[in-house]
């Protein structure tokens, strides 16, 4: 069949509960190794604070979409340590009084963070995790793992929407995808952009839309290209989308459409589209258009695959191709070229110490303390900048360059909005998340909230993410403290 | 902890029966519209083959080394349509008659591959399934997935086992991995060159060697780091790596670890290893080696990470760096910067009769026919090209090339050997497959028949892979008549 039309929410059978991929082992070793020294130190339970944040932006881009945080949740409710776990722990060495302690582990902490589809940016504190030491760093690589990919992915599927100027991006990619994955590359990118995805079981896990046309083995199964097409058309009826280029595109493919369309329209239905998956599109698809007006089918819709990305789309539309719907497979379901986003996951905080990691580079030294971010817009609506300072400070009225010694911004002019909001409390969510279409609705709406020159392709302007003066200097301050005191 | 020296066999809880990720939603959707067409066709069991291929090698290698078969086979066994998968499917617009019978479906198909850990190369058939042609033509999705993602990784980690000459390598990259892909990147990452991993999800599952150290984090949130280094030391002993660079590699985190040390010692113990995560690694490598045996202690191990890959490694090496094992996270889970392998699956035989794709090239035309490959060692061992032949025919003493006309190679002084065997009969496995370990080992030993010249990062000499005159002879009258029939 074709595009499934179905504009009522699938009902979500899977996540969470007994066929949650997630559990307590979704960690890297060394969180077990020094939340085995926490605890035997008793300092398990110390109040900390954790940022993730990233410094690059993917794609060469001016902004990035904040996604994963829905899966998240679900995937903490599921970081549990029962006995298969705990068996493997053992295994691996961990010694019985700890798993006893992990046997009753559940997170009890708090985080804020935006909501799923959000334009976030480098340096800020875009997730907070506050709780207990050793609960707050266990979660560490689950936190990094899901919101790095789903990030990168909704990313990268804004910039392949934004590149199709309204015609629809469908994620085809499951097959070139990470294994499972893929799973959370087409929720990620049904929030940053795409409208329906083809990997079934991602739709049943985040109430995804679907979609899906024929392979080339349907046509070739057949001794004669209108025979398959004629089969599936019989069973499919106004759904059929006919793939083209099997054979000969022009020389078959085509005309054997405009056969089958017109046995449909004697039925009382009609062919829905036809896909073109190799060759150049942009010629084919030309062609395929006009075929099919010259014999009465402006309707039929013209898809198109084969290694698209957001430059191929763009370069498509330049030469004025007619296509309707894209399907972007490989490059969006693993965020080529870029492939990872370099979120980390790092203590600024412990029992309301401020905490800091030093590098050699002030820009790679960590902000301590606990932070939020506030949003500024101007009198448009328009996002001007964003302010990183401690939670405890009002929203600044000035900010700071992060390390460069002299700008410094007013923002008394504009409208102040907080980026993060709580949403696990105590180890309980405040309230249900958005699910994938409001969150994905939610990115529209803010990205266009975004001026224009952050979102272009090419040098895209940089957005400005600046500190309160209170932060920098408490940041300055603490830098030459622990450069001073780490002297042998 | 350090690197778990734990050799003992851990064993896999996890994969199938209940918690496996995979259901028979693990496809996409058009494998479902197409099976409903060829079930009201009647065509169902009609006998077809399919293969499993890529065009193009990775990261611009020589060779691809094949990983993902033991995952497949345990995807297949849990491909089932239950309750939930139907309710998902009806919700989804598929009818009642369909869904009963996908209630009782399962692959009763049979598979012909390499052993994991096999050197394989473009054009030529890994993977071949025959049996009826809706139940291989819906284990499309599932098969390109699991074994494209794999073969990427395990090549990438072999890349980066070469490179590391003998040192080990560790697989880092759980917080940047795709998701759930972490948990088989992993996986094909211990068959293609790592010797153990960080994510303790995927050695669950896989029954992998695990590997950890401390983060920053740990460190920072003490107010010392000597305090931490102690803290951590008197927890974990002789298993005990401390990360370095928190504040001042050389200046802090040396002469503390140096105290350390000696703590241990006097304890009776040893301290394991340092860490090294950022910084100029070649520079840092020498004067923490330096330090580290001036004081005593030539036996303390240096780990060093942060964005490694395969060049990297290959330059620290080159500069002398004293680096013992290399942690690789991002590049060698996300198999950066290729990020996907383009291997398809194609059908090229329905009911004894060979089928074929066209294209504009003859170069990604597909081979019609139910074949296979035959591998052709020289009296020294070494492997020299392989031949795809119809699976009837006995191995060819000629080949010939793909599509170039006139090189033909003279096979006859070379020993045969069949680069697949048949892993699945009727849908039953036919013996326990190789586990993790056992795939690697394989690896390693293949790797050494492959000449070096193929093995090289720069401009890899080709591995010729050819056709029996047969074949090539089928296939180009095959694809001549199919042009031709299909003129309008």
């Amino acid at each position: 069949m074709a595009i499934s039309d179905k504009r009522d929410k699938v009902v979500a059978v899977q996540p969470a509960g007994d066929l949650s991929p997630f559990s307590g082992l979704y960690l890297d070793r060394y969180e077990l190794t020094m939340a085995l020294a926490y605890r035997k130190a008793g300092r398990a339970d110390e109040p900390a604070v954790f940022d993730y944040f990233f410094r690059q932006l993917p794609f060469g881009g001016g902004y990035a979409v904040f996604a994963g945080l829905g899966t998240l949740v679900e995937a903490l409710e599921a970081f549990r340590f029962g006995p298969d776990e705990c068996a493997f722990l053992r295994h691996d060495g961990f010694p019985d009084d700890f798993l006893d302690y992990l046997r009753g582990f559940a997170f009890r902490g708090s985080i804020w963070a935006p909501p799923e589809g959000e334009p976030v940016f480098p340096i800020e504190p875009i997730v907070r995790v506050e709780g207990g030491l050793l609960e707050t760093q266990i979660i560490e690589t689950l936190l990094l793992n899901v919101v790095n990919f789903q990030t990168l992915i909704a990313t990268k599927a804004a910039r392949c929407r934004a590149a199709a100027a309204g015609r629809a991006v469908s994620e085809f990619g499951f097959r070139r995808a990470h294994g499972l994955g893929a799973r959370w590359a087409s929720r990620a990118a049904c929030i940053g952009g795409a409208s329906t995805t083809s990997n079934l079981d991602a739709a049943r896990a985040g109430a995804l839309r679907t979609a899906g046309t024929m392979a080339h083995a349907f046509v070739q199964s057949y001794e004669r290209e209108i025979d398959a097409f004629r089969c599936y058309a019989h069973v499919h009826g106004s759904r059929t989308i006919l793939l083209l280029d099997t054979y000969d595109t022009l020389r078959s493919g085509l005309p054997n459409a405009i056969t089958i369309a017109r046995e449909l329209e004697s039925r009382g239905a009609a062919l829905a589209g036809v896909r073109l998956d190799s060759g150049d599109l942009a010629y084919l698809s030309v062609r395929v258009r006009e075929g099919l007006d010259q014999a009465g089918f402006p309707n039929v819709k013209i898809v198109a695959s084969n290694q698209l990305d957001e430059y191929v789309i763009r370069s498509l539309l330049g030469q004025g191709a007619p296509i309707d719907i894209f399907g972007v497979g490989t490059s969006l379901a693993t965020g080529m070229p870029d492939a990872a986003l370099d979120g980390i996951y790092k203590l600024a905080a412990v029992t309301e110490s401020p905490r800091i990691k030093c590098s050699e580079s002030v820009t790679k030294t960590t902000l301590p303390g606990r932070k939020t971010v506030t949003r500024f817009r101007d009198d448009q609506g328009h996002f001007r900048a964003d302010a990183v300072h401690f939670a405890s400070d009002p929203p600044p009225r000035i900010m700071v360059h992060p390390h460069e010694p002299h700008p410094r911004l007013d923002l008394s002019s504009w409208t102040a909005e907080p980026l993060q909001r709580r949403v696990v409390a105590d180890g309980r969510v405040e309230h249900p998340l958005p699910g994938v279409e409001e969150a994905a609705a939610y990115a529209r709406q803010r990205e266009q909230a975004l001026p224009p020159e952050h979102r272009r392709f090419e040098n895209p302007h940089r957005y400005k993410v600046g500190l309160s003066p209170e932060l920098r200097s408490g940041r300055d301050l603490l830098l030459a403290e622990k450069q001073q005191n780490h002297l042998p």
